[in-house]
């Protein structure tokens, strides 16, 4: 018997070629739903809904399995895994993509299992706005959702991105999307008028410098965690909502006080995700470990 | 007679001329200390150490009196003022410089008022290191010392840059200085090793992005106040540097705790200036407004 997971998080699931300044990484386990269901395990039983090539290592799947993501969802498909590769220049903030290839991913249509759909939290992590559509679909009767995006969408499938919008109670951009999405060039102007757009709530990620919530209580800022060093940023937004999600879920109720506390979470659990490639970090990452340093952030923005 | 402000700010004064994606404003009131002395004025007498030539215009020298500025170490020599102009990008947080005039700054040598070498508190604003030595040089015992300075004096002297950060409390760079000063690449580990160079504080100011200080009590984060509305960010350090000086010398007590919430209304009075070009907002701001704004800020990022 399957047990249900709290919280279904549907995403990419890839093989990353990353190259930092100090290292480059072939084919290391990426894509949004992997960071995402990584970082919510901390917290809720999360399940996955994604789609592997033959290829997919079997190693990576057991990681997975290590960490308690459920991997009923996880359809393996004839063909190759989702690829994507990109560069990060010396400041680490700015990354550009070199290539991607969707592969498997190209004629998904993602089929829920039974268990997974009457969840009552879901995380439509940054893939096609129409496969998230299709997942938010399946559901019964999800009690929130939060869905992310990214610039290609905003300019290759604007009309469906909107409409999943309107759907969703929480939708998290970044800086760049949010402006992007609205024309609009202040990041407090550009979430205002997301909000017009259906979200109750809008998160807006702000990479190092952390990240907004903006919602009918008014305006949260919550900041990363400052690092000495940083080592791949790829994931830390995933990681960032993945957490976020588990911790909701498992708080169960949702109001805007526990939004704002599991947005703390997400910071943290993402501020360890960089310190190392790929899932490294979180593989061994401890509850005791994100507690501290929670609370060593809350006394770092504790204002006298 | 003189009463003696109870913090000196040396820096410069000058008339700038400010390009914005939506605005041009020609030889507005300008300069590191014009910005400082009148954030500071609103917590604690402040004294303007500085020099302003022939042309400087009698309806700015009336602002600053407005505003409580001391004027006593504020020289008028034969020449023209500072002048500086520079244009912002579409996003406010690149700005290129298009000129910089010294004037009478070229061959400026600051004489301190006798009812100025006394004053607890300095604050040395951004302008060259020599001047910022010559000043520090004629006060008796300054019980707080800043320093605030730019990439310039970084390339073209940073042998007396390192020698004047051997004297001060508190260095305030902003990111790319720190990173330009120490060779390191991130923030945090900037900072550390700035403190290994003289000053028991030091505090990254991050732009819109809020700012961070480090000092024996650990790290702590400030935000910046989200604006809806950025017109002119020039001079936004210096307000900051200056209301948390002038707060500091109102407190009359120099601990961590004070300098922390020192930062919080550097923090409040710099986002106030931002809303319109120069002074303009500094202007007509009121002790009442701050204090409102201080506290919504602190609402935002309480950490539930």
């Amino acid at each position: 018997m399957v047990r249900a997971p709290s919280l279904v998080v549907v995403g990419s699931v890839g093989l990353d070629t990353v190259e930092t300044p100090s290292a480059r990484r072939a084919d290391q386990l990426g894509g949004s739903a992997s960071y995402a269901c990584a970082a919510a395990a901390f917290f809720a039983p999360a399940g996955m809904v994604g789609v592997v090539g033959a290829d997919f290592p079997a190693r990576f799947t057991a990681h997975f399995r290590r960490m308690g993501v459920d991997l009923a969802g996880l359809r393996r498909a004839p063909g190759k895994t989702f690829r994507w590769s990109g560069v990060y220049e010396r400041d680490m903030n700015r990354r550009r993509t070199l290539s991607t290839e969707l592969n498997v991913f190209a004629d998904f249509s993602p089929e829920m299992p039974a268990a997974y759909r009457s969840a009552p939290f879901l995380f439509l992590a940054n893939i096609a706005p129409s496969l998230q559509m299709r997942v938010l679909d399946q559901m019964a009767a999800p009690r929130f959702v939060m869905a992310d995006t990214m610039d290609l969408w905003i300019e290759t499938a604007r009309p469906e991105l909107m409409r999943l919008i309107r759907r969703v109670d929480l939708l998290t951009v970044n800086e760049s999307e949010a402006c992007h999405l609205t024309g609009k060039t202040s990041l407090v102007a550009a979430a205002s008028e997301l909000l017009r757009r259906g979200p109750r709530y809008i998160i807006v990620k702000k990479g190092e410098h952390g990240s907004l919530l903006m919602g009918p209580d008014g305006l949260f800022l919550v900041p990363a965690f400052p690092l000495e060093t940083v080592r791949d940023p790829t994931g830390a937004g995933d990681t960032f909502a993945g957490a976020l999600m588990g911790r909701l879920a498992a708080a169960r109720r949702v109001s805007e006080k526990e939004i704002r506390r599991a947005m703390v979470y997400g910071s943290v659990v993402a501020s360890f995700g960089v310190e190392e490639f790929s899932l490294t970090r979180l593989l061994r990452l401890t509850l005791a470990e994100i507690e501290a340093r929670r609370d060593s952030l809350s006394r770092m923005c504790r204002l006298p």
